[in-house]
C-alpha cells in the first residue's frame, strides 16, 4: 500500500495534565508522529484548543514527511476529552478538571484544522483503543479501567461501544462497594475512586502511617507527608516496605471487589487496567486476582482476563482514531 | 386477523415453587389459556418434565378451543429456567432449587410436543417479557430485578438481551455493596441478595426485634418469629409498625446503593422491579427512588424510571414467548 492511497486519521486525548495527538493509517497498523503538550488549563478552553490544532498540525506535517502522503490522505480527527459531553453536538458540558462549560470542542478543532472531526469521552477511547489494537484486542465482550487521578470506564458490548441512555454510561469509578463508606466528591458514599484512584491510595498511606516510624514512606517525600502520591507507595511496597504492601494489598482488595461485581454484572472476556496504578505490576494484579477468583462466579472468572493495558500513553489516541473511524464510517 | 393464520408461540416460566404455561400470539397482543401448578421439584427432573409437557398441552388445546386455531398454528416453545444454563444446547447446568445437573430440559420438551423450543434464563425471561409488552415497552435500555427467594437480573443493552461472553451475564443480585458485608450463600460478602432477597428482609426483621416488645411482627406470626416473611413485613410496615417500617427503609438504602450503582454503570431509561417485594408499594419504591436521587449521577437519574413490573406472574412466560420468537425469527 503506497502511502499516497493511505487514509490516516488523527486522534486527540485531552486530558487534565497532557494533551497527546497522533496519526494513525485507518488500518490502525501503526501511529505515527505522537506529539504531547502539558494541558495547561488556566490558558482557558481556547488557548487549549489552540494548542490542540498547533499539535494537529504538526503531527500532520510529520506524518507527509516521514511517508510521503498529502493533506488530502488526512479524513478526519477523532477527539477523546473528560466528560460528560454530548457527542451528538459535540459539545463539552462540565469539565471539573479544566473548568469548561458547554464548549463545542469538536466544532472548534474542526474548523480549525478543516478536517471533519469526532467527540467522545476520554475513558471511552481509552477502553476502545485497548480493544482495537492492544491487550483487549480479539475479544467481543470487554471492560476498561482507567485509574489516575479519578477512575474511568469504558464498555465493549457486543462489539461495540456501550454508551446508555444519555451518553453517560460506564462510570464504573462511581460504583459503591460500601454502602456506608468514604464520602466521594460525585457526592454518592463508597465509590471505587474513593478508594482505588491514585489520590485515594496516597490518602489511606498517609492515614495508616500515624504514628508508624518504621515505614519508608516519610523519607522517601524527605519528611513531606503531602507529597505521597500512589507511585511512592508502590515505590516503598517494592522495596519491601510493610505499610505500602499494606495498603497496595487493601487497593487489591478494593478493586478486586468491583471488579467482581463487574464479572458477575458482564461476564466480559477481558478487564483491562490502565493508568498509573499498573506501574505496581504483579504486586497489585496478583492480589487482585485472587480475590476477583473469591468473589465472583467461577463460570465468570473462567472466561474472563484481568489485564494491563498494552498501550500505555497511547491507548486513548488509538480510541480517538477509532471513534472517528465508527463515526465517519472509513 | 383470522385464528388459522396466526402463529402463536408457547411460553414456559419454570420456577422453584411453580410452573407457569401461557401461549400468545406473536404479535404478543395477548396471552391466552395461561395454566399453572407447583413445580414439585421432589420429583424429580423427569417428572417436572411431565408436568410441564402435560401444561403445553393443555394450553394448545385450551387456545384452540378458544381462538379456532389448529396445532399448526403453534411454532414452537420458549422455556425460562433457574440458571446456570447453556442456551446453545439447551441445558440445564446446575439448579440448586431443583436439584438438577446437566438436564437437557428443552430436547426433553421440544421431543415431547413435537415443537422446536428455545431455553434461557428465567431472570432474562422476565426483564424481556416486561421489555416487550410491560413496564419497560419502548426503552432501548433496561435492566430488570426480579426480587424474591434470590436476586435475579436481566439487561436490555442497544434493544437486545445482553447475555455476555458464557452467558451468565446479569447476576445483578450477586454485586456486592459492601466489601466487608454479609456472606452471601454464593460466596462473595454484601451481595445485593444478602440485604434485600425476601429471606434477607425477614431475616434482617428477626435480628431488629431483639427484645423489642411493642412490635406487631410476633403476633402477626402467632408468636412464631420463624415464619417472618418479608410479605409479614410489608403487612406491619403497612398497619404502621415502626420496626417493620424501619426495615422497609433499610432494604430501600441497599437496593437503593445497588440500583445506584447500574445507574452509573448503564445509564438505562427504566429499572423494572418485579417479584415478591413489588407488594410493599410506595412505602419501599420512594424511599429507594430517593435513594438512588442522592447517590447516582444526576443526568443519569433524569433519564431513568424506577418502576414495579406490570406483569406479576406472566412477565416469565411472555419473555419465554420472546426469546422463542427471537431464537426462530418469527
Amino acid at each position: 500500500m503506497s502511502a499516497s492511497t493511505t487514509t490516516f486519521v488523527l486522534g486527540v486525548d485531552l486530558g487534565g495534565t497532557n494533551i497527546v495527538v497522533g496519526a494513525m493509517p485507518a488500518d490502525g497498523s501503526m501511529m505515527h508522529a505522537v506529539r504531547s503538550e502539558p494541558t495547561r488549563a488556566e490558558d482557558g478552553a481556547d488557548g487549549v484548543t489552540a494548542r490542540i490544532v498547533r499539535l494537529i498540525e504538526d503531527c500532520i506535517a510529520d506524518t507527509i514527511r516521514i511517508t510521503g502522503a498529502t493533506r488530502a490522505n488526512f479524513a478526519g480527527v477523532g477527539i477523546g476529552a473528560p466528560g460528560p459531553l454530548d457527542r451528538e453536538t459535540g459539545i463539552v458540558l462540565i469539565t471539573p478538571n479544566l473548568g469548561w462549560t458547554d464548549y463545542p470542542l469538536r466544532d472548534r478543532v474542526s474548523n480549525a484544522v478543516n478536517l471533519p472531526a469526532a467527540l467522545d469521552n476520554d475513558a471511552n477511547c481509552a477502553t476502545l483503543g485497548e480493544w482495537w489494537i492492544g491487550a483487549a484486542r480479539g475479544s467481543t465482550h470487554a471492560i476498561g479501567l482507567t485509574i489516575g487521578t479519578g477512575i474511568g470506564g469504558g464498555l465493549i458490548l457486543d462489539g461495540k461501544l456501550y454508551h446508555g441512555a444519555s451518553g453517560i454510561a460506564g462510570e464504573l469509578g462511581h460504583t459503591s462497594i460500601d454502602a456506608n463508606g468514604r464520602r466521594c466528591k460525585c457526592g454518592n458514599y463508597g465509590c471505587l475512586e474513593a478508594y482505588a484512584s491514585g489520590p485515594a491510595i496516597a490518602v489511606r498511606a498517609r492515614e495508616a502511617l500515624g504514628g508508624d516510624e518504621t515505614s519508608l514512606l516519610p523519607a522517601l517525600v524527605h519528611g513531606d507527608l503531602d507529597r505521597i502520591t500512589a507511585q511512592t507507595v508502590f515505590e516503598a511496597a517494592e522495596r519491601g516496605d510493610q505499610l505500602a504492601r499494606h495498603v497496595v494489598r487493601d487497593t487489591a482488595h478494593f478493586l478486586g471487589t468491583g471488579i467482581a461485581n463487574l464479572l458477575n454484572i458482564f461476564n466480559p472476556e477481558v478487564v483491562v487496567i490502565a493508568g498509573g496504578v499498573t506501574q505496581a505490576g504483579d504486586a497489585l494484579f496478583e492480589p487482585l486476582r485472587a480475590e476477583v477468583r473469591r468473589r465472583a462466579f467461577k463460570p465468570a472468572v473462567a472466561v474472563c482476563r484481568i489485564v494491563p493495558g498494552e498501550l500505555p500513553g497511547t491507548a486513548g489516541v488509538a480510541g480517538a482514531v477509532a471513534i472517528f473511524k465508527a463515526w465517519a464510517g472509513v
